[in-house]
């Protein structure tokens, strides 16, 4: 592999793998909404707020690492932030359980 | 740049962010220590737990993405732990602060 084909690799495992992880934060977001009786729980906001802050951490190595460039980063937790509240709405409209 | 030392810059500048963020927790930490007066605080507990976890974060995406071995960054971690410890041990000690 040329130096360059190892950069592209390197950037697209880091972008599949923030991908990975914001999907793994929506899930898990989704699995507290449906087993909530209330979404104005405590736990709730402390679990979404520690989950955004983690991947927040994990974005900014990538940038600063090189690996993304910052407007990706910055849309990527925008996404997420986006898709969170979304199924917050979803949630409030009872749209989510089965 | 060949792809080999492609990758040595990429590891080296991964290790160097990641301590520089270890660095940047322990004064934090102290920081907090000599304002409180006392570590019992919730909140002091809640920003080390914070902080933790968002290190951790970051140091286990440096592994995942390649850039670190997986030994090296439950090191760092383990020595970023140790080393807050031992501040928490001296402000018992009333050595942190003048």
């Amino acid at each position: 592999m040329s130096s360059s084909d190892v950069m592209v690799h390197l950037n697209q495992k880091a972008l599949l793998l923030l991908q990975e992880d914001a999907d793994k934060i929506e899930k898990l977001i989704k699995v507290q909404m449906d087993n909530l009786t209330t979404r104005k729980c405590p736990l709730y906001e402390e679990v979404l707020d520690t989950q955004m802050y983690g991947f927040s951490r994990e974005v900014d190595f990538a940038i600063r690492a090189g690996l993304i460039s910052e407007s990706t980063g910055k849309q990527m937790i925008q996404t997420l932030e986006r898709n969170l509240a979304l199924l917050y709405e979803a949630l409030g409209e009872g749209r989510l359980s089965p």
